[in-house]
């Protein structure tokens, strides 16, 4: 269980609710997480997490899509179950495929592979990547 | 220096030489970086992680700078010096503007961040997500 | 379940009770967890673990709170399960605070995303740091 | 050298000289680090990720010095080089000794091993911590 | 549950079948682990990991328990609890005894702690490790 | 530069003399590696540390050659550079070969990948592999 336990939208100080409301309307859902539940106990952090999340997956010079697989090719590469999880629904509601999710995790193995060759045989930056 | 050292062209087995010409053939270079002369002390594996990278790195259902931005995600995440260089490089040469390098990197830095809030107060995965 | 099993107090040889009941007599308490109960197929690991952390953890230059709460940082970092679970009520034990407990997460979320920054914009250290 | 350089106070945008000049505010300090400067070139990454940290390591229900060394050792876990370098720096100016630094550098080499020990043996959570 | 649900042999195409055949005739066993029949929905990432995976694997330079040993002590530093399920059943079958097990975690545990004590004193390279 | 510098055996106390003086005679060497030099200014954590990697590395159920190679993988995975370059080393002052280090770094590489697969896909663990 959440380490503070869930804080549900009838048991939130209106501070918490106007978050609760202001994801629920930017995502277009009429439920929240527990992602955010749990960090309802800190809500400065709540506040801040969010506001920053939201900014941040904003479509701009990169569209939604791309920024929910990126979210989703670092949870896998960290191991956060939760992240993962959560992160695959976001995907899947952006418009991703089950070809698109094999891709991106084909991508993301390789990834994790080569950065330990490319540490575990002590390779050197090339010059030409220096600038 | 790379523990085996790095095998110039010159040097290198048919082999090897035969993999060097696909890896500038594919890619539209008259070079090769630090990471397969490193790599070619190992024919097989050399072999074997290049086709596998070819074949991963192709455009499919995602496209080829979507896939550059996921490895440099991932190498980011790591950590991984020689791969945020050379794929920092490789993402741009297919493409990527400065405004969507500093996207990406936003949306590493968040997810790192909310991973770690996800674990730190042991979130359980919703049922919904679990489907 | 643990790879090995866990080895209860009553069915552990007279090395391994030692060892169990230093835990106890150190840290107040009148059970042992599963994490030294899983150790304790390898006793001369047990042993130099537990030696270990009773003496890290024990109060010298840093409170045992501060230690507690490093720890817990530590395990939230490399989303250990185990770990934030066992740590958390380790650190609550020493007086971590709900509120201390949210700063924690906070600080440990900020410097994950931070990392990530420094490595994906590959930032030189500066001079200034290097003394 | 940073990905996209580094940007310079004589250099920058207004927007980002009154980022500079907070942080200098704040930490009474008259020089900006590579961090900020390489965050630059994304106005809006360096103006969110500074007002989370200056808000997040502000002292609160934890002291200033406590969330520095909070900070570096999750810097520490994650190998990033640029990170241990600057909050090392940072952490004693918020007053760390050296036996400070030697007994966080212990606790975050512990707190490594044993997650390790956890993941490797299985082990599961003990009811008691569930709660 | 596995994001794309795992596919039985019963419910497989020709080509996944054969890959499923060859891990079986392989392994000398007569079932198929979940991981990989939850990457059967991409036939071309299930062939191609098997067979970088049965290449690997084989004994060559490293006999057949060595390389199962090595599997085990990166997803142990990894914290990939599938991983280190089914590595350890892997390592078991191809020799591991209990005593090997619990040698191979302390280093595991031991390297995960150098690594941080190394990287947390920035602790430089030496020379004569450069050659 | 290590953070607190290195310490030579010429500067060192007494108790420091004895645990750089049982390092070379156990290694069989006639010089310390700054490993050991920057831990040199926490005597505690430096006869600690030795003591615990002396007991561990020491030849037992695993041969020496293996846990150097363990421990080397666990580098590479964690890109520890510090610890990839001396522990290629000591695994090649203990015997292993270029084709050895190679199938390792090939074992490493596709672990890494396969850890992130699982994690990525959600790969529940196999009942099988409970026991």
């Amino acid at each position: 269980m959440a380490t503070l336990g869930l804080i549900e939208y009838i048991d939130a100080s209106p501070e918490v609710r106007a978050v609760y409301e202001d994801i629920m309307a930017t995502r277009k859902t009429d439920w929240i997480n527990n992602f955010w539940k749990a960090l309802a106990h800190d809500p400065a952090t709540l506040r801040r997490t969010w506001e920053s999340i939201k900014t941040i997956m904003a479509p701009g010079a990169l569209d939604a899509l791309t920024k929910e697989m990126i979210y989703l090719a670092v949870s896998a590469t960290n191991l956060c179950a939760y992240c993962v999880a959560s992160h695959t629904a976001a995907a899947r509601k952006a418009g991703m495929t089950d070809a698109q999710l094999a891709e991106l995790m084909a991508v993301v193995g390789m990834a994790n592979e080569s950065n330990r060759l490319a540490g575990g045989y002590q390779v050197e930056i090339d010059d030409r990547f220096k600038t």
